[in-house]
């Protein structure tokens, strides 16, 4: 796998971040989470005026091959037939990319289905979806080397528009599967409370897609050993989501070129967590936006400590969590840049 | 008082309206309070086309005697020095009125400094701040009454613009003190589990607060019996706030006119659930937006069962918490009105 140049936040400018928080007209700490906020942006652009300009949505879809196991209660065509109605502005990303002004770059990274005629997709297919991880490995080293360059390009491509803040969504019928198994191997919690609804399973499809991940796993660790459960990059390439892997390749190339990342629902938290295994450091950028229902994804935030700005229910996918939550970063950076503070006020200071 | 015409808003329509968010492109209920939401507004609009175009702020100015008991972190000229920054543009309100195209009405309704020749400030000054709830009612029934029909008054001259959705907020140095009180008396609470510590009092300052405020609820006790502490017209205008009253007004008229009304912090929950102890139907037509760090606040909402949208910890006042969840609303706004339906999505429908 390429490697990226990842450091933490230059802290040298917290001081002063801090201070310039502080003397803004409003008693101390009164804009609570948004002046955290507000000092992670400050502290990832190394700036006291902080700018989330020309925000960028990646929206990667592809398809999974453990789909074939009936682990979804979608079938794999609503993962084309979606794609192909974002490019007609009518899916919930589009709403909320249209609202907050994002630019929205529809991926194909790996459909089942020929969507290269089509007008608005950026035709980045590796395969027709991925093998089958029951059976086989999701996908090939070179694959998976694909994958992360993809996402690392695609990033690049944003920031050359003047982006500055990221987010991703994934379409993928069947890709809470690899995030369930990702989240048990990375973040050491049993399978059981990895594993939830997805779109809509009752009671008896969780128990069977319980069970066919149980059996991946037991494969998997037949197969490579304890030590290949804790190899980061060959459980990622064996559990695949060539839309998952590509989103882990963005959210680090993200970090190394020093974007405010906004990190949405299970599937991308379970990316987020194979990012930070990978480069720890990459959680600095990293902006938790949204808690969702699918069990497990509260656990998984835990894991990395992480406090989600919203918690709307939300369970659609497409990174819709992280674009509900963008207004709230805008207000914070607002608030550093627009806000008087106390001697421009003449306001009689008070704590 | 005067009387307001509210009903509840009308349930004839609530099955088409489901029918019409079940049929949208996204798996049943997978956009969580986000539906709940859109199927709010449109009962409040009585339409499966609903709006929040033009949406207003009201920004309420007043002073309160009982801020010479030492109840505040802040002095009292803070609400006038305030009042002036936000005519200049570089208070939290005003950034958060411009990131979400609120139209701003800043009102004196009892600031105690003479704002009547200050461009951008609305005159309905009733007197210069209200008596000290200790010793004296706050106002009289005639003022009682006049800062009843300012609220309303305004909310009209907000429709008049084409207003469908209206946030209130505050601006008043001590205001936590009679919202306490009203949260005590209205929602049946110790008045110790109400007393918090405003913009910023420390454990000292919380227990002078509190021992102020049982003195005034004893006093009041003792001149109206057990009968005046349940008679929500004569709590209002005995420890007052010319502003909370004139909200009050605000809240009650927006819901007679089926406006969408955002409710923020400690100090309008207090303000609302005093409108619905007059008109419990009034309800209806609110959403809580934000659950604040002021003690109590939390507790509050659960009297009148309300969710709040957002918890960020703000704790500015000003309406802030309700501008930061616009967005939200427009989000599931937008939902009904753009979002495709599996029909013309083209899509297989999976639940």
């Amino acid at each position: 796998m390429k490697t990226f140049d990842i450091h933490p936040t230059d802290k040298s400018l917290e001081g002063a971040i801090w201070q310039k928080i502080d003397n803004l007209n409003k008693p101390k700490g009164a804009l609570g989470r948004l002046e955290e906020l507000a000092a992670q942006v400050c502290l990832i652009q190394h700036t006291l005026s902080p700018s989330v300009a020309h925000p960028c949505h990646l929206l990667l879809g592809a398809d999974h091959g453990i789909e074939r196991e009936g682990v979804s209660v979608s079938p794999r065509e609503v993962t084309w037939q979606q794609m192909l109605n974002f490019t007609r502005g009518g899916g919930g990303v589009n709403m909320f990319c249209r609202q907050h002004g994002f630019k929205l770059r529809i991926v194909d990274v790996g459909v089942d289905y020929d969507l290269s005629s089509c007008p608005g997709i950026i035709n980045r297919k590796i395969d027709r979806g991925t093998g089958n991880f029951l059976y086989e490995p999701a996908m090939s080293d070179d694959q998976f080397n694909q994958a992360i360059q993809i996402g690392s390009d695609l990033v690049d491509d944003c920031i050359g528009e003047g982006c500055r803040l990221l987010s991703i969504g994934e379409m993928g019928i069947g890709n809470t599967s690899p995030s369930s198994i990702w989240m048990c191997l990375f973040g050491d919690v049993p399978l059981r409370e990895c594993v939830g609804a997805g779109a809509g399973l009752g009671s008896s499809g969780i128990r069977h897609k319980y069970e066919v991940l149980r059996r991946a796993v037991e494969n998997y660790k037949c197969r490579f050993g304890q030590d290949g459960a804790t190899d980061v990059v060959r459980c990622l390439s064996y559990f695949g989501g060539f839309e998952m892997v590509a989103a882990v390749g963005a959210m680090l190339r993200a970090a190394e070129r020093h974007l405010v990342l906004l990190i949405d629902g299970f599937i991308m938290t379970a990316c987020a967590l194979a990012a930070i295994r990978l480069y720890p450091a990459s959680q600095d950028y990293m902006i938790f936006t949204h808690s969702g229902d699918e069990s497990g994804h509260k656990m998984m935030l835990d894991i990395v400590n992480a406090k989600p700005l919203l918690s709307l229910g939300l369970r659609l996918g497409e990174g819709t969590g992280a674009l509900c939550a963008f207004p709230i970063i805008d207000s914070a950076v607002r608030m550093v840049n627009e806000m008087n503070n106390f001697q421009n006020a003449n306001i009689t200071k008070y704590f």
